[in-house]
């Protein structure tokens, strides 16, 4: 382990965090907030500290993958933390651990709150909180390379360790410039759904919050009721920048290139789509009747299939009373989750596609022993790696998944309440059924099953081998 | 496909359905029951067409892998919808559908049952019922391969199909002695297993059927109240048996063999047998209290663990009462399942070590990108197929799993109800949790349901690949 280039990295996403800490103080400022004070103070801390740690740049700037991966893990979690102490310095969360777990799902995009209600909070708080989001849904790490000219040629390592999928997209040969790409694609995306949100009849601060909340595929509201007391149409504006964003960016990338032809043909954007609808077409089967027009099942269908399937997590309905059926749909949306490349969360469609290939490719081999062609993805063939690589990534999901029920039911609750948060964190969707549910909130389990559900909220949004990595004692041994 | 040996070998598994069915045609004789007749003209017909299709033997007796495949799945499949007619036709199960499910969940030794209550059945039918549990636990066609010398050398395919694990264990070059070898031991447990009930006073009749139900890991019981009712010492008896039939019967032959250093350093008996401690050690903790003495707690924990790992079925107590923390011990252990090459089902363990290998590797990797080393077990690398394999397997397991829950959500039970029912069919155990717990039944599941069920416990028995292979359209085509 290279300890000089973790602390020097570490200290800039402190300076960074500290820059974007003036948002909320902003915020204090136009509200005559008092609670802003903890805001500034924060982020003046963060800054001073982030400086005093990249003081002197590291003679070792090499960035090899064990400490891309130590550092990215590292630095989510230093983030949380210190993004958690003004909620609680200001009194609008006064549990550090609460505050701490409203973070995390803050910046990994999940939106699991511990807040029975959101109302009476800071606007301040309100805004850091969808902000996370925002911050988090397209990577800290991307925005770095993108803002910062930092470590010269050895930052795909960390580019690899926060981007979601099973590959990495550079859409570029350099990585800086694909970071600058990316966020200037999910800019424009943000602005354009915050206008028409506004447009069509949605205060500017809560069209603001919401538009993090989306375009992260978040999921703070700043609205006890979330979603359910707009209107139809800001219902339906929502419904189409969540299916937007989790689209790999892949995509929006080749529409800009005028490669419409490449888009189009993308086997993930086309496996998504094909997803959705479906889903919204089983479901509004389902539940027919329960609503008054079709246009109002539609509506419920699509909103709740694109909040799901994105892991943005908000809702327009309790789909806890939806019948069973429709329920283990939003349950295999869950852990199906969005595109790679996308500010959504879960195992990803492309993963789904080349496990899917892999079995077929078994088969194939039993019926016809001599078959050898290897899988191929959008035309092209995958890697052994990726293969094996993606095959364990589904083994250790299960895995985590599994152990952490285990481990929260020490608190009795009921199973579908421990499986639905559990896969509502790992996935990074908010959410789940039963005692979790669209209505309800976290705030019932006990610390040690918050701090599992943090760690899989981490483990969720970094894609697992972050978070293992930085428990594997191997890893921090320093080279000799 | 060559079709010509997959009707003569199913004509082969008609014949020996026939003679197996004798058994209950005595026991109908004993008991003096006029249901006999029903299992004497089943009986009867299986055999003589069993001989009409094996009247004349193929030109071609190759077994490729597509032919082994497809012909256990379809022998299974057989075996089962005839096996089923005599509970029918005697009146025991009125409903055929009700009738093959409760065969199915026989012969794959799954125990789930339709039956609210089993002691109003006639003594045929029950002894049939417990038999094919024993039939199917150690397999018709390594039976088959043991008393019938078929078809020459190409049997290979025929045992790789039907034997439970990642690979094929083959005690010696010769398949056809293997068979014999693996019957001998399972005949010896079970003649023992008999004995000892018997002798520590379960009636003659109750010990035959609960050591047919034990040492197939089966779980269907003669009793209403299952294993409750017996005494402490009858219920150790059982679950040292369950055990016992959940290892890798390789263990028995390396002690025959008087290897006992083989023996004792089989990794997969190690890791069965330490899950095995920390399980129960986990639930004495978790329910000390319930219970009056320690001895009380310990037995029934560690009769619960054997019957959920072993995934046989019985229960002791009804573990559903249990608090969560021991009921989702549970809930894992009827996913892991046994040891390869035994009785029981599930994914097996050593799939579990094999795929914990890989995740080590993988993970050593990122630490050290240079490291080549391939996956060791039991001393000897993992060829890189069975690595692969193992992967599609558990991918290919819960992808049925999630395809199975959503499917029986239709019938909109809860979703405590769907997830375990389809555990503990496709795991073979029997029951689940809530509305499938130990002292409940099936019955209420619709038709279409049951039909799902029956599938997941084929799928689970034949370890998948032989029946996704009957669904596949390629497995048919003629070869040119």
């Amino acid at each position: 382990m290279n300890y000089g280039i973790v602390i020097f990295i570490l200290g800039w996403i402190l300076r960074i965090e500290g820059a974007l800490l003036l948002l909320p103080c902003a915020t204090a400022v136009l509200y005559r907030e008092n609670a802003g004070w903890c805001f500034l103070a924060t982020a003046a801390i963060s800054f001073i500290l982030g400086v005093a740690l990249t003081h002197k740049k590291p003679q070792n700037t090499k960035v090899y993958a064990r400490e891309g991966f130590v550092v990215v893990a590292l630095a989510w979690l230093v983030m949380s933390l210190i993004g958690a102490v003004p909620f609680t310095m200001c009194g609008d969360i006064p549990n550090y651990l609460d505050a701490v777990f409203e973070t995390v799902s803050g910046f990994t995009t999940t939106g699991a709150s511990i807040l029975p209600e959101v109302e009476s909070l800071n606007h301040c708080s309100l805004i850091w909180r969808s902000f996370t989001h925002w911050v988090g849904g397209m990577g800290i790490f991307v925005f770095m390379l993108a803002v910062v000219p930092l470590l010269g040629g050895s930052t795909f390592n960390l580019m690899r360790a926060e981007s979601p999928g099973p590959v990495v997209g550079k859409f570029v040969p350099k990585i800086r410039d694909s970071a600058v790409i990316l966020y200037g694609i999910y800019l424009a995306i943000t602005i354009i759904e915050m206008l028409m949100l506004w447009m069509f009849g949605m205060p500017l601060f809560e069209a603001v919050c919401h538009t993090f909340g989306t375009v992260g595929t978040g999921g703070f509201s700043v609205k006890n009721t979330g979603y359910i007391g707009y209107s139809p149409v800001l219902q339906n504006i929502t419904t189409f920048f969540m299916i937007a964003c989790g689209i790999n960016f892949q995509f929006y990338f080749y529409l800009m290139a005028k490669k419409f032809r490449m888009a189009v043909n993308m086997t993930e954007v086309r496996a998504y789509l094909g997803i959705i609808l479906a889903s919204i077409l089983l479901i509004v089967i389902n539940v027919r009747g329960m609503y008054g027009t079709l246009e109002e099942t539609v509506r419920h269908a699509a909103f709740q299939v694109g909040t799901i399937i994105t892991t943005t997590g908000y809702a327009t309905y309790d789909f806890d009373r939806w019948p069973e059926f429709s329920k283990t749909i939003l349950l295999i949306l869950m852990m199906m989750g969005a595109c790679a490349g996308s500010t959504g969360g879960g195992m990803k469609v492309s993963r789904f596609v080349i496990v899917l290939k892999g079995v077929r490719k078994e088969l194939t081999n039993i019926i016809h022993p001599r078959y050898i062609k290897k899988i191929q993805f959008d035309g092209v063939p995958v890697a052994h790696e990726t293969v094996r690589n993606t095959n364990v990534f589904v083994a250790i999901y299960f895995m985590v998944m599994i152990l952490s029920i285990l481990l929260v039911s020490v608190d009795n609750h009921d199973f579908t309440t421990n499986f639905t948060a559990v896969s509502a964190t790992l996935n990074n969707i908010g959410p789940g059924l039963a005692m979790v549910g669209p209505t309800q909130n976290y705030s019932f389990y006990s610390g040690f099953s918050k701090c599992i559900l943090i760690f899989d909220m981490l483990a969720g949004r970094l894609e697992l081998f972050p978070v293992l990595l930085l428990l594997a004692p191997g890893s921090w041994k320093k080279y000799t």
